[in-house]
Formats: structure tokens, sequence, C-alpha cells
């Protein structure tokens, strides 16, 4: 009945390029357009961590927002932030680092470090226009 | 279980009044005020497009987001962009064009041409400080 | 079937310190770190109120907008704006001001004034960076 | 030395049309495009009123904020909020309502209101992705 | 020819309260209305601190952006985040903290610390809806 | 008296990375850290090109803005849009890809362009936390 949800902005910046290993070259420039370049591109990551609980009668909180905040530092920022992602990652060395991806790759490394009966989703603006969400 | 929505911002200026015909001048003015103006006054719509289903293992992707943001373009912003929607669109001869029923029209408009196996949600906001949000 | 979500902006500043009487200095200060500051801070809070529910095919509205803006001001503005939350209002004397607990108490201010057919959600962000949701 | 700029948003939203009644319909159609529409389309304007000045030492203020919100609203809200700029306004009869024309003219309303030794900026918002500036 | 403007956005979050301790309380509500409450209330202050001189051509950096980050935080956020304005910080003990006053006092601040050949503006927005600006 | 300054926003996504051929690797890490990644990380830039002129009375526009989104587009966005700045652009091949010299190259490629009556600033953001202005 008090559940309530508490967000978190966070960000970083990384380059990318989608790519098919198993496709053809063709292929791939016919699906991925710009974003296959061989150089890669890259973008801004605007994040918003979304966590789901009732609220502790003793603090008021769901949870500290600092301890959000350096989670997703920890987890997300320090991996991925000014990195290549598919040259620098293990998560997308092989997995084509889509703004679906990456989002779901987000959500399960912070999965591990929320408590189970937290409700976690997150969102991932890849530019201002085009965003993603992906809870579970 | 791998669900992710994916949204696309886009936008269209147009002209609109609030008006139930069937109503007198004064029961308009007394509802609808100032958006009664028979002379028209006008809006930035700003509209997001939201559609969620699974992830294609192949591409990564939800749907590809040139597809979205070409969809909208030519069902949504061809149609209303710098457009009077009582004077010039079909679908507002009749239908108020309130904030709700455009954000129906357009959510309509789109579920004929997306894939039945995705959801489907609009937000739109007729100011920075109003929107309405329709999915189904 | 054509439920719709209409969302409204509304903002007020105020100060506020986090605080649990029960507990130590220490704890608190362990807890609530700079936010436990006896000397009070504060935050421009802006509020978004989503109510959902059937369009009134008269009307096109779900509710009128400027009835929702009305009854924000007169039960949220005028309470809470430029007030100091923990010395200045009934809601917070006891109860910790944290942003969990003004969006449920805004949230149970605004349920007792709109129709029970209607959903109610509370969005209310802290800090451009943090913000929290409550529906109940 | 001690001058400060001191800015107020507020906002409007109109219908207008872009046309010049000495030239032809070709003309009009060539030059203005889909703004020059004959049914009017419409926009929210974002206005930004910048006041430039001394701070007077024993308020801290430049101008009192209050003072400046009345101010536009009483010359530019109740002018033209929810106005067919073309056909309702006794500025735009003649004038071509663009983004700078609007801007000009929103200047010359408020010139005359603000005292003589202050600095006066008009910045208007036609969409969010197109503003003007006017500095007399 | 070539002097460029880059700019840095940081915020912090404070209580305040508009007071002239030489004024009768009664002139005080009168021209400070509720920012007068002696009780306090907030804000969220978003700064944009810009720098403009020449591009160093070995860099191509005006300033470096941690750099001024960090000095940022250092002379205004470790000064007055989560602070009383009035009651905690010796800036504001007898100076009104508008936020005309505010902007200049972190000009001063900064302009200790910045190179003379460097021009130095502070923008402050005290809500989303009110900013200042000042350049010594 | 009646110039007026119109402006339009315009973004593009690229991979850059921070380098100085004549300067060690070691040199290079301690003056752009993570900026210096050989990997490459990226942005998506947003970009607001502003004019400033007299007011045409037969148009009322400075310049017509659908003319200038085509300039950017053609001069900006072909060039930069989805690229690696170091690896694929003439501009950028020597000249390192900071900020100030990224806005002083997009000045000088529309600079061209722009009628020499007119005046020309280039805003640039590469993060929404970081941006640089030029104007020649």
């Amino acid at each position: 009945m008090s559940k309530v949800t508490v967000s978190r902005h966070a960000h970083f910046n990384a380059a990318h390029r989608l790519h098919n290993a198993s496709w053809t070259v063709e292929k791939n420039e016919a699906v991925f357009g710009k974003c296959n370049n061989p150089h890669y591109h890259g973008h801004n990551y605007e994040l918003i961590v979304s966590v789901r609980g009732d609220v502790d009668p003793e603090t008021g909180y769901v949870v500290d927002m600092k301890w959000l905040a350096d989670l997703i530092e920890e987890q997300v920022e320090q991996r991925f932030d000014h990195k290549n992602l598919n040259e620098e990652t293990e998560e997308f060395k092989v997995l084509n680092p889509t703004a679906e991806n990456i989002a779901m790759v987000i959500w399960k490394l912070l999965r591990k470090e929320v408590a189970e009966a937290l409700e976690l989703k997150v969102t991932l603006y890849e530019t201002p226009r085009n965003f993603v969400e992906y809870s579970g």
C-alpha cells in the first residue's frame, strides 16, 4: 500500500558502433546505417535508475539516495564512462551495444546489488530524443 | 522477460479551438474558457511514441528507431503539422481536439501500423506544463 | 478501453531538514548526513499530478486542467510554498519530510478531493536529479 | 560595476499565420511555406524578460521579481495568450507576426513600463528549437 | 580574435530568508512577502560559471573543465550546499541573500582564483523560472 | 536599432579523443585524463547557431529559419554526424577536437555561407553540463 518509487539521474559518455559479426558488411550497413560506422560514433548517455519498495518508517527512505548514487557510479560509470563499448568492455565484446542491450546489461549489473524485495527499473536516454526502459 | 520499451520524441505545431457544437455559446464559454476562442489559438505539441516488445537477438532492437521516426512523420506530422486541427483535418472536424482526444487519435493512427505483438503508448505534451498519456 | 492519464506540473519552494527525533544526534548525522543540518536547507520542489480515467465524451476531458491546477494550488502550494516544512506544517511536525513522505502526504491531500473513479499519481522532484513517485 | 541582469520566464499560447498582404498568394506560399497556411497554426511561446541595472543596496534587488511577473502578465499574457495574433490583436493586424516582430513588439510594450536606467532584453522561444532575442 | 567562452553547470541546495535588519517587521513583510518568512524556505540553486579567454594552442582548452568543476566545488558547493545561508555563512550574516547578491558573492569568490586575463561570468538560477547574471 | 538575434538548435553525435601528437603518452594522459582514451569516447553535441542582423521589413525575418536549418545540416551535420572526428574528418586530423576547437571550426564553416552584414555566434554543448560559445 505504501510502495514508493525513487529515481536517481546519472550519466556517462561512450563511443560505440552497432554491428552483427555474423552478417555481411552489406547487411550491417543496410540495417544499422550510420550507426555501423567502423570508426565509431558516440553519445552522452543519460541514465535514470528507479527503485520501488516500502518506505522505511524510521528513515522515511525507500533507499538512501547517496547509496544509490554510489552504486551507479561503481557499477555503471566506472565501467562505461569515457569508454569504447565495443572495444573496451567485457559486456559488449560480442553483444551489440544498442540502447536496448545497454539498458538490459545495466539492469542486470544493478539487480545483483539491490535487495530482492525492491523492484528495479532502468531508463536510458541515448540522445535527448531517443530512450529505452527495462524493468526485468 | 526481456521486454524493453523504446521511445521516440517528435513534434508538430497546430492551431485549435475547444468547442462542442451541440452546446450553446454560453455553455461552451463556461466550460472551455479561453480555449473556446472562435479565432483559435495554438500549441507546439511535443509527442513521445513508446513501443514495447521483445528485443530481436539479431539486431538488438525492439524496432528500428528510424522506422519509428519515419512512421511518426508520415502518420502524424504530415497530417497535423502547421494545420488548423478543427478546420483542416478529418479527425477533428467533429471530435473536440482536446489533448486527450488528439492522443487517442494518434494512438489509433499508429496502432494500425505497428505489429500486434508490440504494445504502443502515446504521450502528448500540449504545453511544457500539461500532458496526457494513452495506451489503448 | 479509453482511459487516459492527464498530468499537470506545479512547484513550491520550501526549507526542510531530515531528522528522527527518537535517534541520537550521532545516528541522525550518520544516516542523514548534510540533510540533517539543524539550520535547515531547501529545495525547489517540482510536482507532477497525474489523474487517470475515462474521457468525458461531451468535453473530451478526463478532468478540467484548470480545476486540477486550482486544486493543487489550494491543497499543496498554499500549504507548503515558501514554508519550513518541519517548523510550520502540521503534516511534518512529526513525520520526517523526505521526498517519499512528502509525495505520500500530497497524494493523501489530493486523494480526498479527486473522484473515486479516477486513479491518482504524484511525482515529486526534490532536485532535477532525484525524484519519487507514489500512486497509493 | 555592480550591474546585474535578472530574468523571468513566462509563456503564452497563440495562433498565427505569416503573410505579407502586398504580395501575391504564390509569393506568400513560396516565402512562408507551411507558415502561410490561411487557416493558421500555433505555438506555445516561451518568453524570458531580462532587466539589467544596479542592485538596490536596501533590498538586494535589481527589480522585484513579483513586479516583473505582474508586468509581463498585464502587458503580454493578457494581450496575447490564447489569441489569434493576426485576427485579434492591434499589434499584428498589419505587422507580420514572425518571432522577430513579436519580440520587438513585446520589448516596446515593456520598455514604456521599465525605468529608463534599466536595460531591457526580450528572448522569445517560438518552439523549443527556434528562438529570437531583442534588446532595442 | 580567438576568444572562446567555456561554461560549466553546478548546483547546491540551501535555505534562506530575505530580510533587511534595519527595517521594521511590517516593511520587511511588505517588500519581501513570503520570502521574508522567519522560518526560512529554500531552493535548488543551479549555477553556470563561464570563463572567456584565448584557446591554448597546445591543449585546445580555454581552461581545463575539471579544474573549473573542482574550483566551483571548493569555493561554492562546500561553502553553501545544504546550508542555511543567513545562519551559517559568513557572506550572508549581514548581506541579504537575494539571487543578485548570491551571484555577486560567488563571482567574487571565483574571481580571486581565475587568472586575470580571463573574463568571468556567473549565472544563477534560483528557480527554473528566475535567474540572474553577473560579470563584474 | 532593430537588430534581432535568431537562433536555431541542431545536433550531431560523434566519437572523439583529446590528444596532442607532439606530447608523450604520459603528458597526454596527465593533461587529458579519460578524454585521452585511445579507443575514443563520444558525445551528443547540441548546437545552437545564432545570427544577428536587421529585420527585413518585407518578410519580418532576419533570415529564413528553414535556410538556416538546411545550412547547418549541409555544413555541420553531414560532415560530423555519426563520425569519428579524429579519424574521419579533415578538420580534426591534426587539430585537437576539444569543444572549443569544434565550435571555432563550425563557426568558420558557417561564416563563409552567411552574409557579411550578419553577425554569427556558435554555442556548442558537449554534454548537458559543459558548453562553449564562439563569435569570431
